[in-house]
């Protein structure tokens, strides 16, 4: 279900009791939050970018080679976090859609390099529009300066 | 593959290559930040927790049951965001665990009151040592006030 089908729900049967609800101790436990924040996020990232049908790890794959270009399927496998098979069947899926190929290494002869085909380029430069819009809409609840800090906060946790 | 595991992987292979990925936009993109923090944050929490064999959905969902006794599932499923034909399964599954029952509503006869059984109020208070030490662990990379911040930035996203 959708995210703005659920608050339409939410609005039309509120109750006293669903908004009396005790929170206990989860409203602060940072693990509570942060689920909660990311399925917000990204509730209605399809939504947002339908016509580009592309989610966000694949997008963040795609600029990731964008901005390495001959990366190694094991590189980028690494700097993700993502298992090498995975990976793997995402990039199939890529050079299916014509957006992305493997060449030759030219360091490393039994592994390949990859590279976006200018479809894949013409279709980040399209995408990412749409991307920030959306995240200036989730992000608008915050000022600025609050943007900046949850982006450096989240970041230091996110490194290991 | 558990996070640690990962991390060791990373040691032994470490290469110039893969540590000088340019990241591009993603660096500075919230939700991007956001999902690599999430991922953290719940990759090693089922190990962390493993002789409880509780997901962080579930402990949610106990933790509302146990500090709201008598909880519709209807009143439930919206506070925390779950579809109620998913919530009708998670229950399914505690009442299998015995840890908690669905009784007849006094106020609303069609739909049923649940309560923690006395081994589900059991299971929570010792499950809650474990769950504040993971917190613990992965917040440590933060000061206490960035603790503080953190939190409060997320519910801030979290409410819609």
């Amino acid at each position: 279900m959708s995210r703005s089908t659920e608050s339409a729900d939410l609005r039309d049967n509120a109750s006293p009791v669903a908004a009396a609800l005790e929170f206990g101790p989860l409203n602060r436990l940072a693990g509570y939050q942060l689920r909660r924040a990311h399925s917000r996020f990204f509730s209605n990232f399809a939504e947002s970018l339908a016509e580009y049908s592309v989610t966000p790890v694949q997008l963040g794959l795609l600029l990731m080679i964008n901005h390495n270009p001959g990366v190694s399927q094991t590189a980028l496998a690494r700097a993700v976090g993502i298992e090498r098979s995975t990976l793997g069947e995402f990039i199939d899926r890529f050079q299916d859609r014509k957006l992305v190929e493997r060449r030759g290494s030219l360091v490393d002869r039994r592994s390949h390099a990859l590279h976006l085909t200018i479809e894949g380029a013409t279709f980040v430069k399209n995408v990412m529009p749409a991307v920030f819009a959306h995240e200036e809409s989730v992000m608008s609840v915050l000022t600025p300066a609050d943007q900046v800090t949850l982006v450096r906060l989240l970041a230091q946790i996110a490194r290991d």
